[in-house]
């Protein structure tokens, strides 16, 4: 449904293009969906102190998203402030994605995290250079 | 995603649904994501003073859907602290959503903005019935 | 500085002290800063898991009051939602209030969130109190 | 309140000041204050749509704002996330304080909002510089 939203907009993207946007919306909620059920998750784990790293970057990744789900929802058409949250939710991503990588094949949350992680980098990224090329 | 993601979390959820907590959960995020564009695209409305009630409602319903969706990634166990937040969230749901239909025929974001707040707040109204009946 | 802020928005807040608006908005935002300082913090105790149940209220306060906060800010009008949500943060800041509490005497940092979930969860009910009583 | 609770966290800064950490969470709270009232009270005024670009560029400051006091609140020690962070919200407070200070003269809620920005900037500004030069 993301598509039609962004269609039902009575602004220009200023070519941007609308799919990308959406993808790169969904999968920033995504990723707060898996980051924060996988913060959670790591707290109840055996030895929560070894994961403490994995709960930050969960958590630090979560917050980021958030911000970067809502600018890509505006049309305030400040590519600066775009470009260098994207950049900042990109490696927010790499760093968790890296982070539960290590730790996927114990905890199945992590998988899955690191899986969500890995889907917005790539889509931040994918944004970020449709941005910077146009 | 959302079940195995939930059902990857090593704590017991306490009697409570899980696929009543990932819909939530889902709902909510859809929610936010409706909410945030439909304020920003009525601003671009010819007429955005008329649509400041909506915009607001919007704004509101975002960010109390946000708090929701966290808490429900969460096992804290406090379930006084959740049924609260549950009636102010399907309360935001229902006002955003009864502002958004007044506007639907006009414009499309409302439309699916109200569809989104009304999907949330029977979700929101489900998990809190399931709670209290436990 | 919130104050004047409150008092140069154009409309009127309905009867609801300025003041008591102002300083609820406040005590969110040291709430939010506290809680989060505070589960960073008790991550990096020597044993977090037993500070886990901290860490989750924590996170569900800041979560609770950045909401709060954002609908105190505008004036939206639909006092049942605001009535229910400031329920739910009194509570939230009550039940982290209680659990720092249990670790005040053991973790500076649990003792200054305490602190500041007590003062929120006190400017939540006064403002309550206003609402209800109007 | 800040510093003490900066210093309460068992972790080391990693050669950060504590001051200047405590410090840019503290604007990044006023900041989110100033912008999330400045973008209702935007809304009540007659002609709201020739604010709208105001409006957006509180809410985006805002969004950033959150997850800059958030990340800065966690000792992750992902310099690479919160340099890019710390640069996304130097130049959104940029952006809102520059727009509000078009309308500062005739909306006391701009004035107020445009300093709040101009300050956040300056602290975001000074923490990198020190996050770099380390």
């Amino acid at each position: 449904m993301t598509l039609p939203l962004i269609e039902s907009h009575p602004d220009a993207l200023g070519g941007l293009d609308p799919a990308a946007i959406a993808n790169c919306i969904d999968e920033c909620l995504a990723c707060i969906r898996a980051c924060t059920v996988c913060a959670d998750a790591c707290l109840s784990e055996p030895d929560p102190g070894e994961l403490a790293h994995c709960i930050r970057t969960d958590l630090d990744c979560a917050a980021i998203c958030t911000a970067t789900a809502q600018i890509l929802s505006r049309r305030t058409g400040t590519t600066g402030v775009l470009d260098k949250l994207l950049q900042a939710c990109e490696e927010a991503c790499r760093a968790c994605a890296g982070e539960c990588e290590r730790h996927a094949t114990h905890h199945r949350h992590c998988a899955l995290c690191a899986e969500a992680c890995r889907s917005c980098e790539d889509a931040c990224r994918q944004l970020r250079e449709h941005l910077v090329g146009r």
